[in-house]
């Protein structure tokens, strides 16, 4: 079976010969090679430079044994565009952070295709570079409440209460904010489809901060809103929500053809609860790759095991691969499930 | 009933007139008095003055209407007696994080008793001088792993990639560690309980960090054996952990009185499953605090209202009070739960 067809029919829930296997953030700095391509550009620029951010894209491949590349952006690409300064320091800093109805107004919607160009061009080239290889190509976006929650507090935090206080006393302003960049995330993964991606996946980094009740509110609607518009693309829907475990059941009524789980989550009762209607991705711990090869092969082995249930598992950590990762562990990781039967 | 009784009895299962309340981190940066207290002191010395420690614990009796109090201290107080130097800069830094077998086996166990008597006399102080209006006084401890976390990785940490690592690769290690936390936190808890803490609650801040597999293989064992330990001293024993959601089932087996919830789990759920076993603490939203009052009392009636299937519930966060949450909202808090029939 080849690897775009494995991923495909898993995430669609058809028969595969065994699980497929890619790493959220696999084009990272645990790579020496990512590093080197780094280590004369910004986040910024190597985001925009559209030979370096093919070539990181496509290192995991060959250098860990990956089955699937995603393309190398951030969640926030798309969010100059629509009138919001940003930068990196390192991590995202808003320079006017978001605070009223009026700051929402003065949002555009801009048409991706035309603002952030250079997404669709790595789009295109990395697909004809993995057309002979029949490795599938992974498009992404950052979810709305994630980006709405950066957009808000101006940074990220540890509590964003600023955020909080905002859902509590003005819901209308991050209502009409959700609604902004709903379609603004709507048109994204259109375009990336359009491109050449032929799997997408929503992060919601943040949603997990909200209570189960608060999630259902806030949340799961938007996230059915795009799941919804979205399916016409015919491009299977992965939703990630990170530190989720206690939104399982939400995740898996979002209309998204894939959730991925964070390695808190129970893989066994989200199979066994949920596997039916949807597939799932994931879900090591991204620390757990530090461990001895055997011990990362017998993880890996419980994981499809407890996955057994669902109608289809892509094996994944249930998080980003952290900077600190050893290389032999990815390595170990890809191999254990390839060695599959 | 008196506050006392209302709380004991809750802990215990035993019928109460309406649930009672008290908060995480209620003696803190939000309370203008409590800052008042501490401009001319450092968080360690605020710490280690009995005195003024005595006065911000009291704080939020009469200024937010809480009705118990928690021992004003911190998780690190009984670690430098165990050989091992710390700061706060502003989160806890160690000198000299624990790495090898080596750093373990030169860890005293000190007699709390004789290395931080101030605690002691800040308990007996404070019961004291809430005999009269019958308000509990509750002692408290960090979890055994929490602060191994902190004395591997040496500081705070989003990942915990160093103390991960080691639980991967060098087990032996941590489970030293953690053998001489537990005594050390059995010691220091039964002190507390003899200079007058007539409840103790555990705080597990980190072993969320677990996914629900090594939680039951490092942490459950941990809080059985503190649980089977301090059975003896008739105190009631609360247990939190914090981003726990996906761990509840463990935390109601851990053989605690009370488990205190992280605002993502569901009380109801919780109550529904494990309320008979054990008591319930909890689990507003820090943030919810900054609601507008009618939305917090809404909250408040609809947690009561999930918790009811269980054997007894304590009104509380999900965690610790939030530096910027709004005073009015903590005394609509603790109004609503007063203001129960």
């Amino acid at each position: 079976m080849k690897p775009d067809e494995r991923l495909i029919r898993s995430c669609r829930g058809e028969s595969v010969d065994r699980p497929p296997v890619w790493l959220m953030r696999q084009a990272g700095r645990y790579l020496p090679e990512y590093r080197e391509v780094r280590k004369d550009v910004s986040f910024l620029e190597l985001c925009r430079d559209v030979e370096r951010a093919v070539t990181v894209s496509l290192q995991p491949i060959d250098l860990v044994g990956s089955e699937a590349v995603i393309l190398f952006q951030d969640i926030f690409t798309p969010i100059p565009a629509m009138g919001m300064e940003l930068d990196f320091a390192p991590g995202p800093v808003m320079a006017s952070p978001i605070r009223s109805m009026a700051d929402v107004g003065k949002l555009r919607v801009p048409e991706s295709r035309e603002s952030v160009p250079f997404v669709f061009e790595i789009i295109r080239i990395l697909r004809d570079e993995l057309a002979s290889r029949r490795i599938p190509l992974l498009g992404f976006a950052g979810a709305p409440f994630t980006l709405a929650a950066y957009m808000i507090e101006g940074s990220g935090s540890k509590d964003f209460g600023v955020l909080k206080r905002m859902l509590h006393r003005e819901p209308e302003i991050l209502r009409a904010l959700l609604a902004k960049l709903t379609e603004m995330t709507v048109n994204y993964l259109s375009a990336q489809i359009e491109a050449g991606a032929q799997v997408v996946q929503l992060f919601d980094t943040w949603a997990g901060l909200l209570s189960p009740q608060l999630y259902r509110e806030w949340i799961l609607p938007v996230h059915r809103e795009i799941a919804e518009r979205m399916r016409e693309s015919q491009a299977p829907l992965i939703l990630y929500v990170n530190n989720g475990a206690h939104v399982v059941a939400e995740m898996a009524d979002s209309g998204a053809d894939v959730i991925s789980l964070d390695w808190r989550a129970s893989m066994g009762e989200a199979a066994q609860k949920f596997g039916q209607s949807v597939s799932l991705q994931g879900n090591l711990d991204p620390a757990a790759l530090a461990a001895p090869e055997e011990e990362i092969q017998e993880m890996v082995r419980s994981l499809v095991k407890e996955a057994s249930p669902a109608r289809g598992h892509i094996m994944n950590l249930g998080h980003g691969c952290l900077p600190g990762t050893p290389v032999e562990g990815v390595r170990a990781f890809t191999a254990a499930v390839r060695a599959l039967k």
